[in-house]
């Protein structure tokens, strides 16, 4: 299934492997046992959490399908425990596909916090930034046009043009993104998709996801 | 299914996710593309590895629950790119199950190249060491039996005595392992674990296998 | 000291650990060794790396410090196997340095091969380039004086814009990347850096440098 | 210099590159600048450490030469963001040196508090424990004087025989390891090689051990 995010972007799980069960199967090779029931188990996951021992959630793993800006994509892969495949603007042409904001938004304190634009001030501005997109591919045409290879003429391009990837990466890992991307000072382009993530985390592996969220996960610092 | 290695030990695959399509859905997304056919896909997977582009391959991961002497798992936990929950001589007590050789070898040459000893003068060596073994584990029970905690106790078992672990890994760090604990230098006995693993991994990813053995995989440097 | 590359990025070697002797040094570990004369540890980087034993070259380590575009760096940030902090556009204005291309080049074969696009084609399209350029700051500094977010406003700049961040990495993992980013099939504006890059490696660390030329690198595929 | 550990095991500091004003230095580069005085960098590191902003940390790296016990060594090679080469019980004959605890502990309640056996309980099975290995070491050279390969003669040796690492580590990795080896629930002895650490890690970087000990490391959990 495939969830919208921002005004042309999604979060697809491709693919997903193991489950809160085999958080426990982990955790309890170290004693030689298996599952001891429902109630166990889960007060297991808790116990596990909160003590910060995070391997046994490594052997559970989630394939994504992710269109995003690549102002968003550039933050996403500073995420180093993972694997990513991307388009390449090497390989293809780069598709007419921009981030357009529906608003604007001013910083309000040091401690990023913000505020919405006025929509009088907001708008204007907003068209200007729908023009910029459509010079920018129109040159971007252009020099393919004059034989300029796709790799040069890209350079052009606004950082707020989309890309896709493959991201594959581990439970425990996918915690500390959630931890970083989901609360309150993480960016809110990349907070969005951090939110519809958390939702299939929790639909995936609940008893995980709430242990996560007792004892990792921080709305705000 | 389990299969079994060594005297005690065993290798089972318990989960995977992924396969030689998933490689070719990543490595496809580079061009913003899918599967082209049988033949075309074969063939990308060929130039691939070919041309060593390995991160298509870690979307694929496989998940297997390991039993192996503590000498042989040694030389597993260097391989730091995967996941590992193993059992642990502190929370529980050690079984008496060792690694018993069948035949003893000898170094015939700088390189590696071992020759098996004759019968005769190996028979009563593997006696010996399968009485050094029960003095071990009995010395084990007796540190236990005075109250010794069992953390310290086990330090006086042999490297023989076997462990068990889940093991979670991509295929491209699979690759690397194969590469490294399947070929001729690899000590016989995690080369027999090694063997086992290759033929799971052929049978789950047969074309990502067949560019293995040609490109990568080399039986003797 | 600072290396220019592009027309506006440097690549300064901050720091360094290690050394050839290093490598020799965690190599004869393994046999309780250490150093046994000029010649031998030679013949031993030469034996290590032929032999792809590259575990003894992770105890070296480089520090950089390197501004470059974000679609350089952007290829950069892919190799996971190393540490990065950079300049951020959330917290910081982004200055109006763009890499404006001296030559336009065209592809002329399927297999990366490009030639230069004749001057007077070439030069009324740079013209634009700078243009856009300008254009473009000129949206981000009208965004950013009506008030709107750093973090927003820069979704508008070209991918041609100049970052700045600090690389540690051993030299394991930089080998991989010289391996990929120096020869000649990587893009030109990342090759620029990598071949900088590749001699730093060849002043600190001249018989793993040879031995990498002579056994790793493949200056085409 | 060299610290000894346990009986006959030791810490030694290689090499070291980075320390506190290279972690300052690290993350300013997010704002375009550099060191603001002593007083701000400390606040600086306060507040990285507080807000587990990690990366500034990893361009720290410390190299050690380490002699440790083999039960010790499997549970510090679990930490696998870090680089290791060991010495090789395949490549050279191993030496006879064990450890042999000075005291022996029982543990007095399930979440592993230990008290010390009493002195007449203990003396006698220290002694047996010498003698096991004693034996166990004649066995390995009988089995080496009959032609049995080192790899293989080597398994009837007990956990206790020391081995030697180096080990190259930055000092984010670091402190995830101290945080778990340095505090009341890990085993003693490699808790003994974590407390000398702590004190090299304090005297190389005191800003960044005096924020950790603040923020991240608890001694109980």
């Amino acid at each position: 299934m495939e969830f919208p995010v921002l005004d042309r972007g999604f979060v697809r799980l491709v693919d997903f492997m193991g489950g809160d069960e085999a958080v426990v199967q982990a955790a309890r090779v170290s004693t030689g046992q298996g599952s001891k029931g429902l109630e166990r188990d889960r007060a297991l996951i808790d116990y596990l959490m909160s003590h910060r021992h995070e391997t046994p959630f490594e052997h559970s793993v989630f394939k994504f399908h992710i269109r995003c800006p690549i102002f968003v994509a550039r933050q996403w892969f500073r995420h180093r425990m993972a694997s990513y495949n991307e388009i390449s603007g090497r390989y293809t042409e780069l598709r007419d596909e921009f981030h357009l904001p529906a608003t604007l938004r001013t910083q309000v304190s040091k401690d990023y916090q913000y505020a919405p634009l006025p929509a009088e001030t907001a708008a204007p501005l907003i068209e200007r930034i729908a023009k910029h997109y459509d010079d920018s591919y129109r040159l971007y045409q252009e020099l393919l046009g004059a034989g300029v290879a796709r790799e040069q003429a890209r350079i052009v391009l606004p950082l707020a043009i989309y890309t896709e990837f493959y991201w594959t990466v581990n439970a425990r890992s996918l915690m500390n993104f959630l931890s970083l991307r989901a609360e309150a000072h993480a960016q809110e382009e990349i907070r969005a998709y951090a939110q519809v993530i958390l939702q299939i985390f929790r639909e995936k592996m609940p008893w995980t996801y709430e242990a996560f969220m007792k004892h990792w996960f921080k709305p705000v610092l």
